[in-house]
């Protein structure tokens, strides 16, 4: 069997088709034309499915169902997407929509939860029954796998992993509560801290790599900088760590997953980033009596969000 | 049919014997001799148990199943009580302890996880599928409560919801982190918060109403000042309940709950604490386009270990 997925953000939708294996048979991406309206923009979607199922010479029999992840919370029970900021899209009817081309269960979820769902099927959790994914992109997202199930809450909002307080009275969230998580540990988040230290040590080699020009300032200055052994980027990477390694814990010690994944932008800086962060996250560490969850870099790519929402037909809806 | 809870504490162990709905038949107490050692309590816990079977005139064969809930983790795969501090308990073998005494299947959780159990069997939130319940006392304890089980995660030692940083390099938590919400939610760090509000003004209501005599500062002083309109006083109330909604609308941005119930000390001042915090956790919620969970007292009193103990055997073991 196979199955179509979806990935609606504010600049392009990208779509697919996977195999029970989720592995991706053909896949296509266009701009989202989200100034047109939200009609204008299904009627796109619908259009880029139907190409990919020529392309790969299916037919509706042939598909098992079509998920799509959107940018904001979905009401997958009346198959609404209630609102995604960066669309302006408030209460879109997508199943109803969907279903005058394609006679197809269609199943909605939020992006982040389809990328934890991805980890879990075919990822770096694939051997998990719970986890959690945790992104550092512009903001913190991220998504709880439990059962190999996703869990958004009793009213399919959840989870929004940063939007937990970490410094209360700390700096203002665009939630509007002071101190969020994403504040600190989001990609955004480490290019002010960066900024900070280089206005407070403006010798630091930091500023030499963004050549005195804080617009050039990346989520990757401080740890370049630190890898040349700079003090001030060093401690703005172990100050960073230390806010993430909070958050972290923090989500260990609500829910105790097997495996906490760590995807994004900020990611990439792979051990340099893990190492110090596993050591953290142990030292912070509630019960050193138990086996504690593992701390690990997300596997999937981009097209996570698109192969979870594939594998919301399979996996969530039990079929 | 019948079951069997206990609740170990470090002070008394209680039990009692509860129907199908949870209605205790029996209940009884006695000291924790923990001094003598293990062995020597579950001897006790098991004649305790005897004797509640012998008034309530059951035999073994009534009786489905004993739960026993333990102030700290307990491997209930393998019967174990993981540790207890305040018992200075290291894997106790509960299970085959009382087996020796008992035909019976056995079943082992921490304390905190069957009060939350109990207020979903026939507590505040036995309406509700998911619910967490918080307990603010000596710490900030509670449970999670998913599809009507406890969710303990892949370990078995969660949730521990105090151990959570809502105070980067905050006041120094007895698990080792700074800064977690049980330093600052919990009624003796209610009770920190007073004292330092009554050093720094000393003219507050709440300095004449403890006698001039910080030992007598408890977690009512504050309350009781501010219903007389001492100024300090509801500086106190206010941070306190900023605190402890940072913390509570943490727990609903990753978990969406149904329902959170607000039990142990602190909750016993009613509508004058969960109004204004019901409003501050509304105030702070990251969407107001769906539901939120209800913020609620917990109804069961100091028999909610003791009933959720009894009810593992019939919910959390599916059985």
């Amino acid at each position: 069997m196979h199955y179509i997925g979806v990935d609606l953000g504010g600049t392009s939708i990208k779509a697919g088709i996977v195999d029970d294996s989720a592995r991706i048979l053909v896949d296509g991406k266009i701009p989202t034309r989200k100034e047109e309206g939200h009609e204008r923009v299904l009627e796109d979607m619908a259009a880029l499915c139907r190409d990919l199922m020529d392309q790969a010479g299916l037919q509706e029999k042939d598909i098992h169902s079509i998920g799509v992840g959107s940018p904001g919370p979905s009401d997958d029970k009346n198959g609404i997407l209630i609102f995604a900021t960066n669309l302006d899209f408030h209460n879109v009817p997508i199943r109803k929509k969907l279903q005058e081309h394609f006679n197809l269960p269609v199943h909605l979820e939020n992006d982040a939860n389809c990328a934890a769902l991805a980890e879990s099927v075919s990822g770096a959790s694939r051997e998990c029954k719970d986890s959690v994914l945790l992104t550092l992109g512009t903001g913190v997202g991220g998504g709880i796998v439990l059962n190999r199930k996703i869990y958004s809450g009793f009213n399919g909002a959840g989870s929004e992993l940063g939007h937990m307080v970490i410094v209360n009275q700390g700096t203002l969230c665009t939630c509007g509560r002071l101190g969020c998580f994403e504040q600190y540990a989001s990609a955004t988040g480490l290019v002010r801290q960066t900024i900070e230290a280089i206005q407070q040590y403006p010798e630091s080699l930091m500023n030499d790599l963004a050549g005195g020009d804080m617009s050039r300032v990346s989520a990757k200055t401080a740890f370049i900088a630190q890898r040349q052994r700079d003090a001030t980027a060093d401690r703005v990477v172990r100050q960073y760590i230390d806010y993430l390694s909070d958050g972290i814990v923090n989500i260990i010690n609500i829910l105790y997953p097997e495996m906490i994944v760590i995807g994004g932008g900020v990611s990439r800086e792979g051990e340099n980033l893990m190492r110090p962060l596993r050591e953290a996250v142990l030292d912070k560490a509630f019960c050193h009596e138990v086996d504690n969850p593992r701390v690990v870099k997300a596997l999937m790519g981009n097209e996570a969000g698109m192969v979870g929402a594939a594998m919301l037909g399979k996996i969530n809806a039990g079929g």
